[in-house]
């Protein structure tokens, strides 16, 4: 099983609410098309399926982590728009498919980008929707994904790997690095899908976000596998580019073996932190299968 | 009285919280770096004078004021930054200090403008932070805050504005872009102080609405007419730039006395609005009054 094969039904229902979600707005033509571009583009979505499931476990109502989870979606899709700028990494492709500067043109991939982000908090603070979470998880959903989003977390971490390029950096300082640019995100989809559950489940969130931790740092060590053994055409980018762009990787850092053993033993941290949870964590244990050893 | 007079307090509160808030922080050197300027550059202040004002009008609590106005202007700050870079507005003088992009480069002011953006609503839903009014109403604030942001407010209205320039457009399209690009903010300014009060003074939402309204339209006429009459010194920005750069504005579509006018017209309708509500009101009137007969 692949992790398209795990996603599928997520990614079918998530596509179907942004696509409703974006069609029910009064139109602003094009800036709007840029937004869908990047909402819209593809992807695995790792992160609303971790929402999902993690709400599922948590017996949490699906319509609220559907809106969380597309909520999560949308700072991930601001995010690639914006690292994808000429000013910062520079790809014109994504997916297999012009980034959005290159489908539109600069400014709009840049105001795309800003308005996802305004997207994803309305998304979560929306009163239209019926939501079965109190007033008071609503604005914890918030404060999280803030949090994560910020100077603090993402946007600290694409700077932190902008500062690095061409630097050498250690095992730690590479791991802190992720730790913000990917990992927090990953860290606030668990948090939101905790945070659709009733207040007794919120016991396990400490269990919880150390699944995420280890997965969310998995992920990452097996993208720089991935950037030397994949071919460019499973990638859908170049093969190499991370290490043409002079890139500091745990490849580089651990060897080939040594970056696929630290694969294994974030893989066993994972399931040994979903342990801890009385749960059904089944999806969630499948989905760090999957990942963790998918081949691109 | 000026502009800056009037908003003397306000900026001083606002700019020692603002540095506060930001020194708190774990450091992640250039980005906050980018972004305390950006916040910190300077400026009227007239967004958070609106929201505190307000609030002190509705009785609302100082201290949630003030949180709710950094939230606004955190906002602001950060479509200025991406408003400057090189792919939209392309200047490089913000205040006559260097634009952002220009202080630091373009990678870091795309980063600083984005975690501006989270700030804004990390400061609306902070727990640390002990609120006076309800989880209900915070939601709201991020409600207010996300719509006037994003693609049907702000952004929307810089799309609109990028797409205007060399076209010629009539005085309705010109109102709605500018109600979007600055008018949403300066109204969700008001909102947020309407919903630091309580639950009767929401009945006036719409005459302070309306007041915004009036009041944001009639600042940007005046800006129309500031770009042709007032020096470049006074501006801190090349006089006549709006001409130069071929854009819409007031003066081009109303003539000079025409666009002034206008102001007159609207200052009026703002003070109308005010008359409506049975708080007190002075600082409201005062800003009307200085707000749009200022020269620079």
């Amino acid at each position: 099983m692949t992790v398209n094969d795990l996603t599928a039904n997520v990614r079918q229902q998530l596509d179907a609410f942004l696509q409703d979600y974006l069609r029910r707005r009064p139109a602003t033509a094009q800036l709007q098309k840029a937004m869908q571009h990047g909402l819209l583009l593809g992807g695995k979505r790792v992160r609303p399926y971790l929402t999902m499931s993690v709400a599922e476990a948590c017996q949490g109502a699906a319509d609220d982590a559907l809106r969380a989870a597309a909520a999560v979606e949308a700072i991930h899709a601001y995010s690639l728009i914006h690292d994808d700028l000429p000013a910062m990494d520079d790809d014109d492709l994504r997916r297999g498919q012009p980034t959005c500067h290159k489908a539109f043109d600069e400014a709009t991939a840049i105001l795309a980008g800003d308005a996802l982000q305004t997207l994803a908090f309305e998304l979560l603070s929306d009163s239209q929707h019926g939501w079965q979470v109190s007033a008071t998880q609503q604005l914890q959903m918030v404060q999280a994904l803030a949090s994560a989003s910020g100077d603090l977390g993402m946007c600290g971490g694409q700077a932190l790997d902008l500062a690095a390029t061409g630097q050498v950096i250690d095992e730690a300082a590479l791991a802190q690095l992720h730790r913000k640019k990917t990992g927090a995100l990953i860290r606030a989809a668990v948090q939101l899908g905790v945070l659709c559950g009733t207040e007794d489940v919120q016991q396990y969130r400490e269990a919880f976000d150390q699944f995420a931790d280890a997965l969310g740092l998995g992920f990452q060590v097996q993208d720089d596998v991935l950037d030397v053994t994949a071919s460019t055409e499973v990638l859908g980018k170049p093969q190499g580019s991370d290490l043409a762009a002079d890139k500091a990787t745990y490849v580089k850092l651990l060897g080939l073996s040594g970056a696929q053993q630290r694969i294994q033993d974030l893989h066993q941290k994972a399931l040994h932190s979903l342990a801890a949870i009385p749960y059904n964590t089944d999806r969630l244990e499948q989905l760090a299968n999957v990942l963790l050893n998918r081949d691109h």
